[in-house]
């Protein structure tokens, strides 16, 4: 017999060697080397969030509502918990009625597959629109690693668009739309936050959603459109999504429980009212994300929906009261970090260092002198305790080589000032020119 | 503004038009429309696994085992069940104590990937291995929807592979592999179930398990082994598994708990211990899957981990402790379907049918003188009240035409005996010359 037959990576699929995929790893391995720094890295729920979930009467509040509501026999709800279930499926009743009253989006439970978190939302929406080799996807630049590393795992071509101080260029999109078109491709989705990017922590106003929902008309291209941080927005100050806006079907809605709810639950969903037309019919777009999902996951835990079913139900059925308490502790967390950059630096400000003010979200973006590597991550680091993420990690285009993502939304406030007075030491010390 | 920009199915991707993804829905529907006919079609789980699982204690006998065996304060422990986790899984070390003392396989915790039940497993084992246009999967014919559905949705091709009487026959492997060749292609892996497969129900004894794995290392080709059923075969009459006798790291096996524990955790795994070369060292295929994961379902949900590990804390640790009673009812419904087709008949036999009698597994297939065909599913359905799936659904070749699988897992007894009795009634008068 030969010997053990080692794999080389070079064989393996090309998305592996993609940073994308490496580059949480690459944090983390940083914070393990570094575990008395604070890190400004992770986007990670605040630890008030993720203690005391009483699991199981969130469970039996669920099942109440399968009975109560729903005309389920008692032992036949149970059941549910623990059988295969609908590949769409359980909860997807609630979801829409959330999401009508909470951002007045009217998609009924059939419009919506529930997903094993906003990820495989992200996978099925790719892997559903993209058929030929010659389609493209755009993205805003910086952009989401979990939207790029799934394209790549579909190996499906990604361009990016311009991401400026109001969000996705809608004329970069226009742009990248007839270049493709002169290369005899088409751009058939572009992904984009609106409501607070990640890693831009842009927010869009409503000229721009309307304009870009134009050209998605003209330009014969669906969105896809992420709202993992829109909770953030202030009350005062919300604007509808896009899916709210959409009088197309132009928009396909992604959401996640992990910052409403809590990460571990592994639920999210995609809104997918797109009519599909079949020799023989009419489905959803919905209907056919979960024919692909039974290839994926099978169906997302019922064990997880019923919690998720019961958090909803517990707060009046609504996405916005579900998220109150996060939203209010995440934008003073954010005015934290705002205040202790102003604080720390405003006065004498480092030459060429600024940084954004959002008015959500969970990031704030640093602009430095010099290029934020790893190279310089490793001094921050080592020698100020601190740690951010180069925002390059986040760009397509070798961009950000001169910005970095500050996060806090886990951090005590006490803890987000120290941090930043190390960061402007680290600042003033290690980017002069 | 234009119309409602609906979608055409022929411009989404091709795995939708496949009927290897509506399969489980065809079926479905023609259940739903009579209900009241006796199924002998879905693999289900009985239903006295499916009810009084007290999570909440499972949660908490794994909770324990962290701070006792593991030494985690008990915040920190509770924290795990709702943060985001280690894409590679949480429980590893249990599964591989559990694999190594019930199966024998050499692995530890660093080779294994936890998984949203087998089903994900399958499509990251397929991500990893396939780069190339060039590289085929084989798999046994008639073969599991769920491989081939994994393979359709990442456009790799799939040559079939004869399932004769002892499983996969590695004689039509190696003439698939000379024929890829011939193409300047390479069969990159083959997909084989040695323990009862589905649908056909045939077991692999241990001379052809060692030839196929002598075949893999001939032809430079991985085996990913299937062991859903295994833990149905007679305590008296065990084989070890190929992973148990890959001296060459030639196989990557793949476990679900949806049987052995139940399917509403979602909770599978991969051991891939193979190691992966690249140019700064070595790491193991499973890191590699662990990281595509997090492109797919970033972790697996740690609420559904935990209870899983607390199945097994409360089993011993132990995969055969845990399924021995499941073991030993999926034993006799299957033997009492195979003594209520003796019974039925065997006296007085239609001419052309002929059935098989496993030790093991779920299924029974028998051979029909007619095609097996949805016609004929509905007539069994409408005018004789008994449902099965026709083989040939899980054919890629054709084949399988005149075969129906028969599957009793979830029946009781005398519902076995009824259906059965209905189906003699039908085999007698509808698949007569």
């Amino acid at each position: 017999m030969s010997a053990a037959p080692d794999l080389h990576r070079q064989d393996l699929h090309a998305s592996l060697a993609d940073p994308v995929l490496g580059s949480v790893a690459f944090l983390n391995e940083v914070m393990d080397r570094h575990p008395d720094a604070i890190s400004f890295a992770p986007g990670a729920p605040h630890p008030e969030f993720v203690r005391h979930l009483d699991t199981r009467a969130l469970t039996d509040r669920y099942l109440a509502h399968l009975v109560d509501d729903r005309g389920l026999d008692p032992a036949r709800a149970e059941r549910l918990l623990y059988e295969y279930g609908p590949a769409q499926g359980l909860i997807n009743d609630l979801v829409a009625e959330a999401l009508h009253a909470d951002q007045g989006i009217r998609a009924d439970a059939r419009d919506i597959v529930i997903t094993v978190g906003a990820q495989e939302a992200m996978l099925l929406t790719l892997r559903a629109l993209f058929r030929d080799t010659g389609d493209v996807l755009a993205v805003a630049d910086p952009c989401f690693v979990g939207i790029v590393g799934a394209a790549r795992l579909l190996d499906i071509p990604v361009v990016a668009v311009r991401e400026g101080p109001t969000g996705l260029d809608a004329d970069d999109l226009a742009a990248r739309c007839h270049e493709a078109r002169a290369a005899g491709r088409r751009v058939r989705a572009c992904y984009v936050a609106p409501d607070f990017s990640n890693p831009g922590g842009v927010r869009m106003p409503l000229g721009p959603r309307h304009r870009l929902l134009g050209l998605a008309a003209r330009e014969d291209l669906l969105l896809v459109e992420d709202n993992a941080y829109g909770f953030t927005a202030p009350e005062d100050d919300t604007l509808p999504g896009l899916k709210a806006l959409d009088t197309e079907r132009r928009v396909i809605h992604l959401g996640t429980f992990a910052k409403v709810g809590f990460p571990g639950a592994r639920v999210g969903y995609a809104v997918a009212d797109q009519r599909v037309r079949h020799a023989d019919g009419e489905r959803r777009l919905a209907e056919e994300l979960a024919d692909l999902k039974t290839m994926v996951t099978v169906n997302t835990s019922p064990l997880s929906q019923a919690v998720v079913g019961g958090l909803l139900l517990e707060h009046g059925r609504s996405l916005t009261e579900l998220a109150r308490r996060k939203a209010e502790r995440y934008r003073r967390n954010l005015a934290c970090l705002v205040d202790a950059l102003e604080r720390h630096l405003a006065d004498d400000p480092p030459p060429g260092v600024t940084w954004s003010r959002p008015a959500g979200g969970f990031f704030v973006r640093v602009d430095l002198p010099v290029r934020a590597d790893a190279a310089l991550l490793e001094t921050s680091a080592a020698d100020y305790g601190v740690l951010w993420t180069p925002m390059s990690q986040f760009s397509l285009t070798g961009g950000g080589d001169r910005q970095i993502r500050l996060s806090c939304s886990y951090l005590e406030p006490d803890r987000i000032d120290t941090g930043v007075r190390r960061l402007a030491a680290f600042l003033r010390k290690e980017t002069g020119a």
